[in-house]
């Protein structure tokens, strides 16, 4: 009998609790879940962030901590914890983000604003835009989600580089890495999707010299994190005329306060941190999956380097 | 040397006649193409509805009409037209429908709208699209466009049913045809999508009686032809709830009359007949090929069947 304790908001539970349980079953594991363990006694965390566990010292026999978000920037810090961490990567998570960022894409390489907003009895026929082999996006980040993202978007037609701090080859994807790369990756970009970890490394890594460096009239979709982006800087780049068009989904401060300007910039979309969410069905799969590793010496899948943070 | 006669509106003939004769160059074909044959001279016409030549019947030694457009309903039952009549099958025409197609099916599966519309501080994440694979779409018409755009779809992870009068069969699509297969492939379906041809057997082909097999909340999205839509059984499905959203590209009368429902109606997105456009470079190269086929004495491409009527 394994005693896993759940650790994450009360609406959370509700949600995982019948997935769980049923997950568990179905690989044969003997648990007891529950979200009120003695901290000696818990065998594995199933974490969010926004639960209760800030301190995982009195967590002496616990093999390993579950992360229920993709993204640990908030918890690989705590240097209370010492137990192996692992992010969830959760296939239903990469397919609602394919689905969410493919969309924005083409929205804006279609031009969708325009005929959406303007449903006003003229008929505005006197534009087209380039096909999307002539429209070359930029992805910030090949992890799981970003090279989702590229081979779809590879499959509509658009040439697609990708960027990672190190260096990773891809099929279909034009792949560059490190700080040339970087440079490289951004220039001429037209649509640039980011999808990097949160790190020290990465914040603001979208700054005043970097938006330059893009077509007159890019695109910006941000899917990853807020911190990613200079603020002031992509504002004085919107009022410029040097990016057409940001759609962001995440933001420093959430839900971003009614008075950011991002709300009334009339070249910003902001979406409420919904590019994709976890599902409770398949993620609770991942998680008792990923435990039945642990049981059996297998090492577990997607664990957080400490070092770099993801 | 091979007389062409272009017979299409000015503005055409300044975007074509310069790519027409590069490719015609490329392919070595020695020709005088112009807009001013005598009809008895003239081998072939690249051919526009809404250009000058109306009587086919002085065109007597005409090998082929030439089609500059995807749909020839106002050509098709012409009777002085007694040469063989191709449509433009461009791979870019296929490239920007698919383009247009995936971008306003992931627009209405993720419900960017309620977004797009509602940029007013308000931090609405309370509810969330089911991902691709549980989002039955539909498509009408398996031509070139119809096939293409299911195949991205596919790629996508939408389950795609396709239907055509006749029967076909194509990997990754669930095909149907005739009088069950449409009320089968309308059943249920969420998303549908219209790019059958024009033709007396499908003008209403989407009636009130259709429009309620549909999953209540369902969208409509037609890119093909006006009359393929009932319009006053789509305004009543749409004043029910039983259509979500129509975002109609094309229509009976275009440009759609200013005080014409559909742009005041609050769930119907009216586009301009941008869809997809004919790229004279490329329709210029399938136009010479098919020209070549013709005097090597192979059968041209695309040639219209005029009992189906495309």
């Amino acid at each position: 009998m394994l005693n896993i304790l759940f650790s994450a908001k009360p609406a959370a539970w509700e949600e995982y609790q019948a997935p769980l349980l049923e997950a568990f079953a179905k690989v044969d594991l003997n648990v007891h879940l529950s979200r009120d363990h003695a901290p000696e006694d818990v065998d594995y965390i199933i974490f969010a962030p926004n639960g209760p566990v800030r301190d995982f010292r009195p967590y002496t026999r616990t093999k390993a901590v579950m992360g229920l978000w993709a993204g640990v920037e908030t918890i690989v810090n705590n240097e209370t914890l010492t137990q192996p961490l692992c992010r969830l990567v959760d296939d239903s998570l990469t397919d609602g983000m394919v689905e969410w960022v493919t969309g924005h894409t083409l929205r804006h390489h279609l031009g969708m604003d325009r005929h959406i907003l303007g449903q006003d009895g003229v008929w505005r026929d006197d534009s087209f835009p380039p096909l999307a082999k002539d429209r070359p996006v930029t992805i910030l980040g090949i992890g799981a989600l970003g090279a989702a993202c590229g081979q779809a978007l590879h499959c509509l037609g658009f040439p697609v580089t990708a960027w990672s701090r190190s260096r990773k080859s891809l099929s279909n994807l034009r792949c560059l890495s490190g700080e040339d790369g970087l440079r490289a990756a951004l220039t001429g970009a037209q649509i640039v999707i980011l999808l990097l970890p949160q790190t020290p490394r990465t914040a603001n890594i979208l700054n005043a010299d970097r938006l330059s460096l893009l077509a007159r009239g890019a695109f910006i979709i941000n899917p990853g994190r807020g911190p990613l982006i200079d603020d002031d800087a992509l504002l004085a780049a919107l009022d410029s005329g040097q990016v057409a068009h940001a759609t962001l989904d995440v933001f420093r401060t959430e839900p971003l306060p009614a008075d950011h300007p991002y709300w009334s910039h009339p070249h910003v979309t902001v979406t409420p941190h919904i590019a994709s969410t976890t599902r409770p069905e398949t993620a609770a799969e991942v998680i008792a999956g990923n435990i039945l590793r642990g049981e059996r010496g297998a090492p577990f899948l997607y664990q957080v380097d400490r070092t770099r943070g993801y």
